[in-house]
């Protein structure tokens, strides 16, 4: 770097520094170079507060080589104040400007980071940690639910993912409050809890179906807020996904599920009947977004029109909540050098028997 | 081909490709062109077995290119009459002759497929199929378990997994009966459950360390078998899996961990004297391996000193289970036709509305 630029006046580099970032930021929120749509999603104040994010590091971490820092899909996608759910375009890609093929690339190398993390969280809780992490994905039928499972919690261990999908209650769920079934499904410490629908279902087909009285239903939103900040008050980091598609795109994949004799079986004829309430479902989710998207469990509406960044973005949204835990590994609870003086000093446990041989194995060698 | 080869006597031409596919066998089997243990671990009788599956097809059919037929690997690690545990070489690589590289990139491949066919089963069972499979995954200490867990059936996807790890039983399951835990994993339809750790613990620790009455423990073997007899007989493929590893590379595994804080959480000072106890526990694998090595549920002894080998061991076995099913995607329980039509004339259920534009945007493109 050039002596000169070196002496210029540091206040107006720096804002210099935040009017590009501000300008790249914009880029990058869209998630498009040329964005054709003027319906793309980014609230001004998005703008600012990623510069801000950048500018305080949150956000600068990038931690694939060519990969955006995970925090800036979390900013990018964070349902705040004056969030309109109709403002989202379904087809956009906020946080990443890169093609599909740029997507699908980082998805290995991202898939490390969550496993590398998630080996930590899982360490750290045998060690006695208590925390944990609880991911959330709710969205509309053919959204790609069953893709974020495969494609995303699939990179992680087996052995500390716990996925549970949560279906029309049964006889005993209903007879239960609504939060009954969701507590005994929270993972436990070390764990990633992973909820296929969640308890939003009681505020969204619920609500849409009036499966219960008005009032009750008003009720749950403050009862579910209340839920989480005990959840999270725990040590457990709740991550709130909505996957975001259109009615279009529905469209079309319903219609392949239905050209596809192996895809019949993920084809149900009540799922015509729920897209025919688009509109009240919409409604329903916006009402959610608005009431639930709390400090410690904020909302992420991911445009999931685009499989490849739907998953591109959950997979950033799990590795940005597993960063910000930063699980340790733990000390030893034993005398290391003794162990090791120990395990020495028994040697083979099976000493070989120079007289044990298969004679009748001799002539095949 | 040339005519004349063709015209030669049927039969001896046969009896050529039997020697010819017996001596590639045996290789085959033995896991290493040039074999300088003689304890090799090639029962004479294996040799011929694989030679008859070959001929009638079973064992020939590759499903990856330049992979040996899944099917050479069950009849490879069997565990059939006349077993002795003490000559399997815990360092050979039965039913493959390459090296490290050559198996590792097999792994992709081999999960690929594993995945197609998991879908498939679990597509199967939503269509009200019954079938399941049961991985059952034992070994001493440091013996890989938990890399099969996230190497081999974390290929699969997720939402069709459910692993249990079975600890030291808890005071409500001591009050039961010891299969009263298992019963209660055991895979629904259309899911591949896998155990780490099983039933057998009852047979392993349980007999080394006189965990209950020697004939109460004489009598879990006949237990054990009529259990899986009826697990089996419900639909469910069980595939039962010792992974073998030498007490010298028990020792190293043990060693190295000791050496890493990052894996000192896996090391518990216990493991040292389960490890004093090692031939005690070799003995009681060689009887629960006699006497519950069974048609319906047989004991596959995969050779673990090499890691690599005993994960594309245990996939391929887990692919034969799954070949061996061959599950079918349901037929549609709707009218197709009817759903298509239905779906089409739904048409959007948002149409655009043109007068919604964000003019605060335009300026922004």
């Amino acid at each position: 770097m050039a002596k000169g630029k070196k002496n210029k006046d540091k206040k107006s580099r720096k804002e210099i520094e935040i009017i590009a970032k501000d300008l790249a930021v914009r880029k990058m929120l869209r998630g498009s170079k040329k964005s054709k749509n003027a319906k793309d999603g980014i609230a001004q104040a998005k703008v600012s507060e990623l510069v801000a994010a950048v500018a305080d590091g949150k956000a600068s971490k990038s931690v694939v080589k060519g990969a955006p820092a995970p925090g800036v899909f979390e900013v990018a996608l964070r349902a705040g104040d004056g969030f309109v759910l109709a403002d989202v375009d379904p087809a956009s890609t906020p946080g990443f400007i890169g093609d599909k093929a740029a997507g699908e690339a980082l998805m290995a190398p991202l898939a490390e980071q969550v496993a590398d993390l998630q080996e930590r969280l899982y360490a750290e809780a045998k060690g006695g940690g208590k925390r944990a992490v609880l991911l959330i994905i709710q969205g509309m039928d053919t959204s790609g639910k069953g893709g974020i499972m495969r494609h995303v919690v699939g990179a992680a261990d087996p052995q500390g993912i716990r996925i549970t999908a949560f279906k029309a209650p049964t006889a005993e769920e209903k007879a239960r409050p609504f939060l009954w079934r969701i507590r005994n499904a929270l993972p436990t410490p070390g764990v990633i809890g992973v909820f296929d629908r969640s308890q939003y279902e009681d505020v969204l087909i619920g609500k849409v179906h009036e499966l219960a009285p008005r009032a009750t239903i008003g009720r749950r939103y403050a009862q579910i807020n209340s839920f989480e900040k005990s959840v999270a008050a725990s040590g457990t980091k709740i991550v709130k996904v909505m996957l975001h598609i259109s009615d279009e795109e529905q469209q079309a994949r319903l219609a392949e599920r239905l050209a596809n004799p192996e895809k019949y079986w993920k084809f149900n004829p009540g799922d015509l009947g729920e897209r025919a309430l688009w509109g009240e479902y919409m409604d329903a989710y916006q009402v959610a977004i608005d009431k639930c998207s709390t400090e410690v469990a904020p909302w992420y509406v991911v445009p999931a029109d685009k499989k490849w960044y739907a998953r591109l973005a959950v997979m950033n949204l799990l590795l940005a909540a597993l960063l910000d835990l930063d699980p340790q590994w733990p000390a030893a609870d034993f005398d290391v050098a003794e162990m090791q003086a120990k395990l020495e000093a028994m040697g083979d446990v099976t000493p070989d028997d120079p007289t044990d041989e298969s004679p009748e194995d001799a002539d095949e060698s």
